[in-house]
């Protein structure tokens, strides 16, 4: 059997052996290969941890290669490995192919004893330094390799600084460091153990605990967290010491080759003088400017700007980098790709490509969808001292602080104040939409992600955390209590609806920062991509952001939203409980001038762009009160009855119409309105409901029209699953549209939402009635799983992810693996039977990446999102496309 | 152009022409072809029908050939039309290819004019009936062919009576018939026509009148009712006249093959001696029995009893005849299948296959299911004078008669004294099953075919209307009203479950009639079908009457029956409101050994037999109370509060309880519950639940199979959407399973229902984890057309069929163009990856006829039924196992 090879010198790896070498091995081979300067040094593969913990013993081979290797490290360094005379440290350091910060162990200045510490302290002429290192190798050591507490040697240190009456660590000289070393050694004695004088056996020991310390609860933890494969393993890289604090010739920093809070491309570092690494993250010394090191140290500020520069046309991307100047000369210590903020992100990638060392698609492909998310709504500035008060579902990104108000008419008497609102509700409804409207944010208690709330505060783009079930919240006593904690109106809340996370108090918050960059970047996406973009927008103030947002028409205009408010509630609840076709028609006929204005207004901020409206969807009952609420009114009267107050007139009144209004709400209440009586079915019952928004829209295309502007309505019936209700409903209002259009002919579509189970089996038949299809991913999801959406997130679907029954939320992307196949299906018939046909999705997965990819391929013709979610909705889009292409490999981002 | 043959002389025709001569024309020829004597004459076709209709005139040839004709049967007769010596009379009769009794119009005695009916008078030495023959024809003509009304002849006809102090029309004589003759053509002045003298003409303006009236109003009423096409069009008889009542050697009777009654094998007939077919169909004499005609006309009688055999033999079933002598000939004038009840037809299929007439096959196909349906339980005897109050869905079939009773605990009650009762509810709940046990039928005012009432109704085998909006029921007033009628305890209703009928007072019923001979006739079914038939079944009674009506096994028993029961509701109640998973298993072990109770009784029941156990699929609030009934106790103790009473201990105590009981039913509340936290859902996220259910079943296994008795366990696992959902309720289950065996070896097995859209489409992963699939028909049906099945029967599935969006109510059948395909797939998908696996159907459609059918196509083991279905099951499986062989032919049935 041949002997593996498990050890590389830094000039024989490279970055592409980053599983074999992880990360920092393979930076530091690929620093060393375009020639910068590192530190003799070299790395034990993953492959041996792997085989080292499965044995628990060093694989054949690696021992011999590792002191083959250290040798050629001494050769370079002009040191030997426990020479008394001139004795090479080295750091053993861990280093798996993914980052996993602070996860692992480390420990350096391997390689001290008595004698090269004395040595040491000689050569450097600072016998402080040389004994603090020592004392410092035998704590990590003790600690790490032979597991001994960190405590023990860190009350050893309180004695003798309280001994001495000392204050800090800084205060201990060199002769203190050299009892403490004495002291030191005392705690291995009382724990049994012994520290190893011979170098050799610190390395052998040092190299087992970096292997072993991939499998430390921590670091498992971590991965599982992360979603890392535990059988990925680390590697140990050994690496000649090289000491920034040898005087003031020496220095040791950390740069990052662009601006990572802005992206802005200007060498942004910071260095100390006479330091060493851990100076720097301890924030003991405040770090100088790197400008000052261009004075200071010319030759390696020189050699350094030299680096940054190579590296970053070598990485194509901005880089993380750590260096140390031992006595005039710079040493790359690590190298990776840097951290950055989503504005950082934005910039760089434009930048990049403009300067020429990526492409426009590389730039496209880099940047994730979250990032670009992150950079449109205000955000909680995460700080780990921060504890949230819980967590709800994250209905709608962004976060807002204001204060506590539990009820929307009180919310509209505050606003008068100007006051930053946080609107509490159990759950809300439609009565809740203008105290949303000045509210900053919403939390409720119940609903799903779809709820009315979650809906409401999307389209508003205003944070939501919804069904939060660990609150309760009273609004007639006006409370919200979490526990044993209460809080009441006025009370200062901050609203995280990025992580469904809630606060007490004012968290300070980032504000989105969609930049000139943002612009460049989605531009170049337009023209990458296949898909067309669209909005849902139920307001004429929601088309004109969607048009800012660069939404190519609007995909879904509910039509419902347009039943609310005030005096059309009235209206719509008297049409609602007309008892005949007559009656109806006439509370009908009242409604109808106020459509028409909305399609008016809608048609002229579209301008030059489709509009599909779809006509009137929810159940009836939901215009109507909630049947709890009306009992309880019932109720209040009756008790006062009861208790033999005389009821006034308007209050007998009152009580014979609640009365009245029980009855309808309870003929009305439906088992399961989800799959009850709306949608078309309302529309073939009661034919003059969309006989009157039909007349509306085409009354008021035919005015639009007439001022000079093109205009393209697509009308759309939703909740069709038989060819013949398109058929019947398609019959019966085309000579609506052509009466209301006169003598101005309008160019319009009849088509329907797909998002029953059957309408996609029967795709085909249905399609010789429609023009055009538009899936509605949330009820095809519903059907297809059986899941009422919203008692599924408040019930079980949690549990469901948990146990890993799903994968992923199916509401939150498309199900591929079923309602995928429906959906597949669905555009092959319909197009078969209706070639080229144009078939788009609306609703909320329309602005899902992973949605958007799979509509991608299955060729659909275009996405309708929010119109808040236009942007990441253009941008993977064009991932899709380029994606597809498989010319572009996704770096990072 | 050649010309088109319009017309066939009787020797032309035969009976497989009955879409070219109707059933009145084919019927005559085939029996002339057969050798029986039938009056001269000749059909004309519905050809020429549709081509007169279209164009407003007979078609080219058609007034020459029928011309032809006519010399042939005036040749054949030996008279000649119009002949003043001795003329030829013809009847014109209408005759369509479907039968539509009374909806199209004949003209008899045509011929006649004043010279012929003199004639007559001489020939037949029977004036007054001469001169009544023409008075007919005058009234006849003048109102079918010249539109003149009716009441006009009848007027002249009632002075006539009154001048002469008549009681009846018999008492007009032969002098008072002519005199009434003149009046009549002075109507036809009056109106500006004229009666035409001459026969040719006659004959044409019938001809005309007879394909007119299959446009009239009444006929097309008829086919829109019955779904006859109206393209179909009335074929026209010219049949020579044939006089029953020219003496003392003359008759007329009607016969049935076999008594249409019970199904006996004789001459089932009446006859009436000088007399005309209208005397026996008007009552105005009574018929004598046939065995007078063997000694009062013996020859005619022998050749109709010769006559009835040969027809028997031929048409190979029970025949219907019209027969007439005339001077000792017999004359058959008219044959088709006969109506009969569904008792006979059950007796005549088996005794024509006992007889070798028919085959056993031929017997199996000719019942459908409809009719042995009606033979299982009893049926209201139709009448037309009995009124229904209204009319509500047929939710379970039968008819009953009880007195009204508006509570569960009143019906206990009464119970006791034995009387009939009918329950009569806004709706029924768990609560009710009591007393629905005591109760004879059910009639609610709201609910759909799978409502409570309707499905234990049919579990009961007992009637039950449900959802009868019409009504309105006050179970606290006691008051059942409809309109302004209002009824209360105590009196009498009739319910017909068959029909979705009530009636008031007491309707005669017609009693089941299962017979020896359904027996037979289903054990021939049992060889031929194919695919076995299960029961579902879910108390031990039931499992009884299953393997009583010839089920093979369970196929489904829905495991939450045995949550109800006083005792068992307050246990489930409390486990359902647990707070931790300790509390929950504490209840279900007290559940525990009534569960294993129950599923002994079911093994022992069904020994030899599979037994598919259905562990819980409900939502667990349904084991709670109603809302708004808790409030409203609430609000009851709230009033007496507020009225100044002070409440008592007692009351007190039962306050704080209903609120924490209303606080629990809130929050398990769901939006659509049949898409919510049930079935394998809550087995996920509360282990314990089945758990307990499926240690209870292994437990009873065991005590069963010690007793000696083999059974074979198979465990359902409800609404499965996910193979991971299976995967793990497998893997947690097995162990326990295993566990509970302990030394005894059980064979049982792990399956799935197939109910949701997702199942199908990922059927062959499914597959991996199931031992077996059973389609749930009904939430696939729901989820697959985005129906909630009881908010669709109560708000537009009515409207749906009425405006022909849906051809079908597809609760009833399975849509096959829809839901089918997913079952295809299913099945296909399934198999593919489980070679053979089992795959059944449970629920509602597993005993409809058209599904069993659909079921027999795609390849599935079995049909479950619930126990009174299995004989429909039976016969409907071995139907489509023939029909599919396609070597017989349904003639009627």
């Amino acid at each position: 059997m041949t002997v593996k090879n498990y050890v590389y010198l830094f000039e024989e790896g490279s970055q592409k052996m980053v599983n074999l070498l992880g990360g920092k091995g393979a930076g530091l081979s690929e620093m060393k290969k375009i020639g910068l300067e590192v530190p003799p040094g070299f790395t034990i593969s993953t492959e041996a941890c792997g085989d080292f913990l499965k044995t628990g013993t060093f694989p054949e081979g690696m021992l011999d290669q590792t002191l083959v290797a250290l040798q050629k490290i001494e050769e370079q360094a002009g040191k030997k490995f426990g020479d008394i005379k001139n004795p090479l440290l080295v750091s053993v350091r861990s280093g798996a192919p993914v980052s996993m910060p602070g996860m692992m162990d480390t420990i350096l200045n391997v390689g001290l004893n008595d004698e090269t510490a004395s040595t040491l302290g000689t050569l450097t002429a600072n016998p402080r330094f040389a004994w603090d290192s020592y004392r410092r190798l035998l704590q990590m050591y003790g600690n790490v390799v032979l597991g001994i507490k960190k405590e023990e040697f860190e009350h050893e240190m309180d004695s003798a600084k309280t001994g001495k009456g000392y204050r800090s660590d800084t205060d201990l000289t060199a002769e203190d460091l050299q009892t403490l070393v004495v002291k030191f050694k005392e705690v291995y004695t009382r724990n049994g153990k012994s520290f190893p004088a011979n170098p050799r056996d610190q390395l052998i020991g040092a190299m087992e605990a970096v292997f072993r310390s991939w499998n430390s609860d921590r670091a498992k933890a971590y991965r599982e967290i992360n979603g890392i494969p535990g059988t990925m393993g680390t590697a140990v890289n050994v690496v000649s010491m090289i000491f920034g604090n040898m005087g003031s010739d020496s220095a040791t920093g950390v740069a990052f080759t662009r601006d990572p809070n802005t992206g802005e491309h200007r060498l942004f570092a910071e260095y100390l003088v006479n330091a060493q690494g851990e100076d720097v993250v301890s924030g003991a010394r405040t770090p100088k400017s790197i400008d000052d090191m261009r004075t200071e140290l010319p030759a390696a500020y020189n050699a350094l700007v030299d680096a940054v520069e190579k590296l970053e046309k070598h990485y194509r991307d901005m880089m993380d980098i750590e260096f140390t100047v031992e006595k005039g000369k710079l040493y790359m210590l690590q190298t990776r790709i840097g951290k950055r903020t989503a504005r950082a992100a934005i910039r760089i990638v434009v930048d990049l490509s403009s300067e020429g060392i990526i492409t426009r698609e590389d730039a496209v492909l880099r940047i994730t969808p979250e990032t670009l998310t992150v950079t449109m709504y205000p955000q909680v500035k995460k700080s780990q001292a921060i504890k949230s008060l819980g967590k709800g579902l994250a209905a709608s990104p962004g976060a807002a602080v204001g204060s506590l108000v539990f009820s929307s008419q009180r919310a509209i008497e505050l606003s008068k104040e100007k006051k930053p609102l946080i609107l509490v509700r159990p759950e809300t409804t439609a009565d809740d939409v203008r105290g949303m409207a000045v509210s900053k944010g919403f939390l409720t208690q119940k609903g799903g992600m779809t709820s009315h709330a979650a809906v409401v505060a999307r389209a508003m783009g205003k944070p939501a955390v919804v069904g939060a079930e660990i609150i309760s919240v009273d609004p007639i006593k006006g409370t919200l209590t979490i526990g044993d904690r209460s809080f009441r109106e006025g009370d200062i809340l901050t609203v995280d609806g990025t992580s469904g996370e809630f606060y007490e108090g004012e968290i300070p918050l980032e504000e989105s920062v969609a930049t000139e960059e943002t612009g460049t970047l989605l531009s170049w996406a337009d023209k990458f991509r296949k898909l067309g973009v669209r909005a849902n927008a139920n307001t004429p103030e929601e088309a004109v952001l969607a048009r800012k947002n660069g939404a190519q028409g609007i995909g879904l205009a509910r039509t419902e939203r347009m039943f609310l408010g005030t005096e059309r509630i009235k209206i719509v609840r008297k049409m609602i409980m007309s008892e005949s076709p007559e009656e109806r028609k006439a509370q009908l006929e009242l409604l109808r001038p106020l459509q028409t204005q909305d399609f008016v207004e809608f048609f002229r901020t579209m301008e030059g762009f489709p509009v599909i409206i779809r006509l009137l969807d929810p159940p009836l009952h939901e215009f109507l009160p909630d049947r709890e609420e009306v009992i309880s009114l019932i109720n209040d009267l009756e008790r006062k009855e009861a208790s033999g107050s005389e009821l006034q007139e308007g209050e007998k009144a009152k009580l014979t119409d609640l009365r009245s209004l029980l009855t309808a709400v309870r003929n009305m209440a439906e088992f399961n309105p989800m799959l009850g009586f709306r949608g078309c079915r309302v529309g073939i019952v009661y034919p003059e409901i969309y006989e009157m928004q039909v007349r509306a829209i085409i009354d008021a295309a035919v005015k639009v029209k007439n001022e000079g502007k093109e205009i393209y309505p697509e009308i759309m019936i939703p909740l069709i699953g038989h060819e013949n209700e398109l058929k019947i409903i398609r019959e019966r209002l085309e000579p609506v549209a052509k009466d209301a259009m006169g003598q101005t002919e309008v160019k319009y579509e009849f088509g329907t939402m797909i998002e029953i189970p059957r309408a996609c089996l029967v795709a085909d038949r249905i399609a010789k009635y429609a023009d055009f299809f538009s899936f509605g991913t949330n009820d095809l999801t519903q059907m297809t799983f059986g899941y009422s959406r919203d008692d599924a997130e408040g019930k079980f679907l949690a549990s469901y992810l948990e146990h890993g029954v799903l994968q992923a939320d199916p509401f939150a992307s498309v199900d591929a693996e079923g309602v995928g196949q429906l959906m597949l299906m669905a555009v092959e018939r319909g197009r078969n039977s209706r070639p080229g046909m144009s078939i788009g999705i609306c609703g909320e997965q329309g602005g899902d990446p992973y949605t958007i990819k799979f509509c991608h391929s299955i060729g659909l013709d275009y996405v309708s999102a929010s119109p808040f979610r236009i942007p990441v909705a253009r941008l993977s889009a064009a991932q899709a496309a380029l994606e597809q292409k498989g010319e572009f490999v996704l770096v990072n981002s």
